[in-house]
Parts: C-alpha cells; structure tokens; sequence
C-alpha cells in the first residue's frame, strides 16, 4: 500500500491512499492510534450527500474512536463526491440537496435514479476499501462496524446486506424510498437507526417502513425531533456505546484503560 | 423520619419509611450510598403494574445507581400494590395484567378508569415522596430526576407535569389512552421514552401519539422490537448515560472518580 498522505495529530494517524475500481480512481483515508500495531476493531465510515471522506464531523469522530478506543476508522469518496471530482460539482451537489430540502420535494424519479446508481456503484468500492484496510498490519481482521446516515444509508443498506465482515450498524436519516427493501431484510446484524422526526428528505412513513424492513432482531430506532441535518449531540454518546458493546475496543487500549483503573 | 427497616449491602444503604398522605399509609424506601452525607441527585422509580417498590428490577438499579453515580433513589407502593395490599390481591392484579396481555383487550371503559383513579391518587402521594426525601440530609435539594414505565408513565406523566423539582424523566411502555394528554403536553424536560414495537398493552400509534405529545424540545423515542415486558437490555445504559447528562454525578462520587483516574 502506498499512502499519498500521513499526518499524525493527538495521538492520532491519518493516512490516505487510492484504490482503483473498476477503472476509476477511489480516494480513502484510514486512522488509527499514533504507533499502533496488530489487530483491531474497524468502523468504516460513509459520509453524506454534497459531504466528502474527511468532512469535520465524520474525520472528528474518527479521530475520537481511535483516540479513546483504539478503533481503525475507513472512509472512502462516494461516487461524484470529494476529490472524484471537482470542488465546483461538489458545492453544486450540496447546493442542490439544499434546494431539494427547501423546496419539499426530496425526491423525484430523476433523483431517486442518481441515488440508486451511487448505490450500486458505491458497494463493490466499499468491498474493495475493506479488503484494502484489512490487508494493514495496524488494522487487520478484526470486528468491523459500519456507520453512515443520510447517503450513508442510502449506500450502506446495500453494501452491509452484501458483507459478512460487517457485525454490527449504525444507520439512519432515510426512508425505504429506492428498491433496497430486500436488501434491508438481507440484515440480521444489530442496528442503530437515528431518524429526525421532521426530516425534509425522508417522512415519517418511510423512515418507519425502513426500521420495519431490517432483518435484524436486535434493531432499536431514535427517533428525536428537530430537521434532517439537527441530530442531537447525545446520540454520538449512543453509536459509541453502541459500537464498544458490539466491537469491543482494541487489545492495546484495553490493556491502557485497566492500567489507568488501577493506577497504574 | 422514623425508618421502619434499614439494611446496607454492597455499598448501599437501603431504608424504608411510611408516609400518610390523605389518611392512607404509603410504605416508601431510600437507597443511597452507605455513609452519605449532604444533597446529591436524586431519581425518583415508579414500578409497574403487578410490581411493587421493591421490585428486583428497580432494586437492582436503584442500587447500582447509588454506587455507580452517589445517586439517591426513592421509590413508593403505587395505590393497590405492595405493601398496601395483601399479598394475593397483588397475584390478582398481576394475573389479570397477563390475561389482558394474553387476550389482546388491554384496555376497557373499566380498566382505564382503575388506571386514571390510580393516576389521580398517586401524584399526591409522588409529591409528598419528594418533599420526604428531600428532607433527608443523606439526600437534600439536588437535582430530581424520574424512572417509570406501564404503570410508571400512566402516573409519570401527571407527576411529573405537575412536578417543577423534576428535571429530566424516563418514560415508556405506555400510549396516549386515558385522558393525559394535556398533562403530557405540560412536560417540557428532557424525555427519553422507551417504547416496545410489539407491545401488547400500547398500539404503535398510542405510542407515537404519546411521544408527540410532550412539550418538551429535547425527547428521544426509542423503538425496540419485542412484547411489552421484553426491554433489551442495552435500555439500561441508556437511561444511565441520560441521568448523569441530566444530573451529573454526586460530588463525592465525582471527586472519587477523579482520584481513581488520577491514580491516587
């Protein structure tokens, strides 16, 4: 693997490198604790529409889990997004998600044909970055958890269903809009689905049609009030609990956290 | 206060008092942490139906609560249960609480008024509960938190709209039946209201109902699959993460863990 990028902050490693699949040019970025070695658990991370890979609230929480859990942290560009294409495509994405909010009117045959097609060309990208990332010494076959709400589910419904690796989900901000009903009965991993009671962009129906539609027995929805993109802080609390009782955290950081308890 | 029981385990003093509100005996019981001294949070347990202030359940987290966070506990026999009835009275609610379950008839004329006169005594009972306690050195003026579910939320939701000492609440397991819905709307705390998909005693649509009736910004529903009775457990941490948000931790709790992490 050759990294373009490697940059250590607070303890923290963030490395960047390419994949190429199906002849196009995937940029991904991995984290880890600064110096780490071996085995450990693996969240990836999709991020949302009009966002990109390293965007701040997902590269912060990386950076977090890693620092506090000792977790590997994967994200990748999805199709038409972040440095796949140029920054002017990008604003203009943004632009016109916001315009689609406004105007209350999410979606439409023609975006829900985009959605899909990122759907179907995002999945095998996110096999390959799980491959790639469990090639590494410092993050290798552990449990790996997906989280990605909003074009994260829209992507991470399919791609969960078709990967066994996966154990566990946080998913979220969607509805069962596009054709993905068999795909979200192919999960019977545990999920976490965060749902805004007054999303702009899924309703109420479709959200609860989608929790409905999971495979899983161990599936809890939070629901809280407020617009799509008005996720309550404490729900960052929620997937970090959620994802410590499903992955465990790293053997490294578990031996640092005995140590501290016992004054060590 | 005159205790008519006081016994500590683990860590934690348990003591039992009786109050008289209207001429009836409501029988009461305290957990804290063994040697408290001076105010701390306190959350105040409503049982279920069938239940009583002792429940294991509620014990269990009452207990766990003292230790873990400081917190005190305060819990009372509902109107018709525990210790203010005979013991086969208590079978006999609790069986005929299974075969409304069983049956799928969890509520007629009947029992919605036997849950609303409960309702109506109770808050006056919950009310003197809190000025009880919080006439306790061991407990004082901090802030008041509230647990209940079934039963719990049926007199919940007129207690703690009724309650201005109360500053966050875990409701669930209950819909918008009986006529308080102008009460739910008067409660405008922090609400996390856990709600069973699957519940035999709530529809999904009572539960919703009840949901979008509180008043209060910050409410957080939370959808299980299961029956009524079939909480996960992961619930638990939840509500634990909830409480010390809302009340923070006692102070002498607080500075021990200081110390544990410091290594002294």
């Amino acid at each position: 693997m050759n990294f373009t990028d490697e940059r250590a902050e607070d303890g923290v490693t963030r490395r960047q490198f390419d994949l190429t699949v199906a002849g196009e040019r995937v940029p991904a970025v991995v984290w880890a604790p600064e110096g780490a070695r071996g085995p450990r658990p693996l969240v990836l991370m999709g991020h949302g529409g009009g966002q990109h890979k390293k965007i701040t609230t997902l590269a912060t929480r990386a950076a977090r889990y890693a620092r506090k859990f000792g977790y590997a942290v994967g994200a990748i560009d999805a199709p038409g997004h972040g440095d796949r294409v140029a920054r002017e495509e990008t604003a203009k994405i943004a632009a016109s998600i916001g315009e689609r909010m406004r105007s209350g009117v999410a979606w439409t045959p023609e975006t829900m044909k985009t959605a899909r097609d990122r759907a179907n060309q995002a999945v095998p990208e996110w096999h390959a970055a799980l491959d790639a990332l469990q090639g590494l010494d410092f993050v290798g076959k552990g449990p790996v958890g997906y989280w990605g709400v909003s074009l994260g589910t829209m992507i991470g419904v399919p791609f969960v269903a078709s990967e066994p690796r996966i154990t566990c989900a946080v998913l979220g901000l969607a509805g069962l809009l596009t054709d993905f009903e068999a795909a979200a009965g192919r999960i019977n991993i545990p999920v976490q689905f965060v749902f805004q009671w007054d999303d702009e962009v899924a309703t109420r129906e479709a959200g609860i049609a989608l929790f409905d539609a999971f495979g899983s027995a161990e599936k809890t929805m939070h629901i809280n009030p407020g617009v799509h993109v008005a996720i309550p802080n404490f729900e960052a609390e929620a997937w970090e609990s959620f994802f410590v009782r499903h992955l465990g955290v790293a053997a490294d950081r578990a031996s640092a956290r005995t140590a501290e308890a016992v004054g060590a």
